[in-house]
């Protein structure tokens, strides 16, 4: 049988603990993160995330046996959300937290740098997911990844991919590494590589750093029209991930 | 020389009229729209897109002969700009209208169906426009392409490729028509298809419509991982169009 509370005040503490997880800091210090709506909240669960309390409207089916269920109303949904309009749901989950460990049999990495944009970051956690990515690295000054934006932005597959925070990357160093340049010569079409590789982006705006351009073995554009500057990050990690799938499935 | 007005009052009836293009409606009888910071203000402009007013901060270079304008205050900026942190600049120019002739002699057609995420709709049109597409087709309840928030994801891309509204498809009765669906037999590594195409994306959570995928001549899917469910729209679109690109430049 399920624990199940009942809480009306937007006061309450538990409430009040609970909104300090829209700040980093307080994310960071807890390992907590919000989950929210009934999807996301199931999807986590499924995939082995530790859900801790879901806070859920008095009149909503309350069958879960997983966590603390915390019946409330639209005010306090509203002020736990980070979203416009309330969901219907939200939960505070357990961060899942990789060491370095996780890169040791790892063939396929992307490494992102200085990605600050949480709707990008993301969509290429969710992408790398898809395309059978074995870990992320996330080097330089990186956005939390359990910001609720991002969690929204990865569509419940945040938690398919292991993910780790790095500040040296000796560990690649029998890695082909693909620094993704738009002044690169080699075009994607023309591109091969061996595994294991590590795939390198950075962010749209400030692209990669010299430091990690020198630290490339390879290097890799997307061609495309003359008057087009670059593509979105996300769509651009994707194109290189898809297309290195594909040569790989055509070498088998 | 161009003209110079000064307005410090947020009451003004210029100001009013500006900040009335957030909605529409408004953006729909006019014809006009915002374009918020300087990089994408000159882009704009070098396009050839027609720039009638542009309200600056007093402090900042006014070197514009090509509109109105207009010397102004930070909380004037805030007010008429959609973005939390105002920018340095914010234009009101003309939008670009095309009606279905544009699509006469088109080859490669990306149609979009009840498409409302305006990133994701901004994102396409951008890739659209790096991958050569002579024209995007809107179907259905689409958001507004010229909606502040499309135009900063299209990042200065949203004027370089026609976009027309369609009520009706009986110009594509010549084309390829090309369902993207999870569940097409067809992977996108072993798919052909000869110009020309109608590439069509229904929404992520709508997916096609029944309609369309019986329109459709052919059908194609993105391989990927069995655990992950979709990828973000954008991506979608991005990994299929350069997909296609690919294997017209190695035809040739």
């Amino acid at each position: 049988m399920n624990k199940i509370e009942r809480i009306t005040s937007v006061n309450n503490d538990l409430v009040k603990e609970t909104v300090k997880l829209h700040q980093r800091k307080r994310r960071d210090e807890s390992g907590r993160f919000l989950l929210e709506g009934f999807k996301v909240i199931e999807e986590a669960y499924r995939a082995g995330i530790e859900i801790e309390t879901v806070f859920v409207l008095t009149d909503k089916a309350l069958e879960y046996d997983f966590a603390k269920v915390v019946l409330t109303t639209e005010a306090v949904l509203k002020k736990i959300s980070t979203t416009n309009s309330a969901p219907e749901a939200v939960a505070v989950g357990v961060q899942r937290r990789y060491d370095k460990s996780v890169l040791k049999d790892a063939k396929k990495v992307v490494l992102l740098e200085n990605i600050k944009d949480l709707g990008n970051l993301g969509t290429i956690l969710r992408t790398c997911a898809a395309f059978g990515v074995d870990a992320a690295a996330l080097y330089g000054e990186s956005a939390d990844i359990y910001n609720p934006k991002c969690v929204r932005a990865s569509v419940g597959n945040l938690w398919k991919i292991p993910v780790v925070s790095l500040e040296e990357l000796s560990m690649f160093k029998d890695f082909e590494r693909i620094a993704t340049l738009p002044r690169a010569k080699t075009e994607l079409k023309d591109f091969t590589v061996k595994e294991p590789y590590l795939l390198m982006f950075g962010s749209e705006a400030g692209g990669l750093s010299q430091e990690l351009i020198d630290f490339g073995t390879r290097q890799v554009r997307i061609e495309m029209s003359g008057d087009v500057e670059s593509l979105n990050l996300g769509v651009a990690c994707g194109i290189i991930l898809h297309q290195l799938n594909c040569m790989y499935s055509i070498d088998k």
